[in-house]
């Protein structure tokens, strides 16, 4: 069988997240019926990780076997024809049979977008998290720092999570402003569950004040979640990107 | 009575455009309804201009009369707490009786919002024209010159729309690009019928070879919207500011 690599864009608002559930809309789902549509076969896809309801993705990463006679870059194309407005392939192609997009995912990268401003902006409702209070921005940038390199970031898991080595590297931080949206980048070897939303919260509980910004690193050594800042809603948060 | 100016930032993609009318929902009626809850008068508003299905604003500006004592900059949030989440009031404040949105305006500034790469985007769907073929940035960035200053405008009008004088003023226009998004802004003392979407055609129709750059000027010449390129859709268009 072949083994086909596609790139995926989606738009998470209308979905209850990556992962296949009953009775619910999903972005896996609605990518496996658009997939047989075009191989007429029985499509299982391997995605290289699970999404939440609401949030996006420009770089999700996902796989599948087929027999189909299509050439690995075509799927991009047939695949959109049958697919809703809000989720498409950016980018297809023929593997090697060894490729698994969850066990070969190297790291990831993901972007959280804030929108500064006291009014809400109908515009990004979906897309950014609206702060309405003045955020420090010189202050979150002064944290980010602690954020970058290898740590148990424990107090940046959802609790409840039963994962058991929490330790995760994280290569590189940003933090830019253009007027009044303030996006974070964030790249890493991999991600604790819940763990960037609660990191970008934290970032927003530092702007506002709420927390200092010198404490970032007293709050990763504490390894405890109810130390970290509040969790910042899904429809701010994008995967930017898979790394192999 | 007091009169009250509102700007206002909303999302078109659910809306059959500005103007009310009957058994559709629209900007208007949605705004006159809101209103009426926070002042329980019936409130009858203003706009500068229509916008079409589909068009979205970041500057819409609109006035309405009242008996309220609701001090002015408190509207915003007043009538924010009761719009949809895809409209939002970002000012409010009390102006003098003479103050009409339509009648005083002086000029508007619009902008248009082109995604150019291959594949369609999920999250702009809506918020910006998908061009799938390659776009000359260059030639597009030659042409715009010739739309300044004081022309008639006839070629780049809807066929069927009654103005008589054609003549508007261009005061400056903008074309940038950042990535894959090509932003053009175009500021003007007024605008025929779909004037904006068609000028924002015709450089596409430039960028992709069809129509010569240095023929822009001899388009507007001609006074025939046959000359002109495609209107681009409504959802790459926003009104961006009112000018007074």
């Amino acid at each position: 069988m072949r083994n086909i690599k596609l790139i995926i864009e989606y738009d998470g608002t209308n979905y209850y997240g990556w992962q296949k559930q009953p009775h619910q809309a999903t972005i896996q789902e609605t990518l496996e019926d658009s997939i047989r549509k075009v191989t007429k076969e029985k499509i299982d896809i391997i995605g290289s990780g699970r999404t939440d309801k609401g949030v996006h993705a420009r770089g999700q990463v996902a796989n599948f076997f087929t027999d189909s006679k299509i050439p690995g870059e075509k799927f991009k194309d047939a695949i959109n024809s049958s697919l809703p407005e809000d989720i498409a392939i950016n980018y297809s192609e023929e593997v090697d049979s060894s490729f698994h997009s969850r066990y070969n995912a190297q790291g990831k990268e993901y972007r959280y977008l804030i929108y500064n401003r006291r009014e809400p902006s109908p515009l990004l409702r979906n897309l950014a998290y609206h702060v309405p209070q003045k955020l420090d921005y010189g202050s979150m940038q002064k944290a980010i720092g602690h954020i970058i390199g290898t740590h148990d970031f424990r107090a940046f898991m959802a609790s409840g999570s039963s994962v058991k080595d929490t330790t995760r590297t994280i290569y590189n931080v940003h933090l830019d402003k253009n007027g009044e949206l303030i996006e974070f980048r964030i790249n890493g070897s991999g991600f604790l569950y819940n763990m960037v939303r609660i990191i970008a919260g934290t970032l927003v509980d530092i702007g506002t004040g709420k927390i200092d910004n010198s404490y970032l690193s007293e709050i990763i050594l504490s390894k405890d979640r109810k130390n970290a800042g509040h969790t910042a809603p899904p429809h701010g948060l994008y995967l930017e990107r898979v790394l192999y």
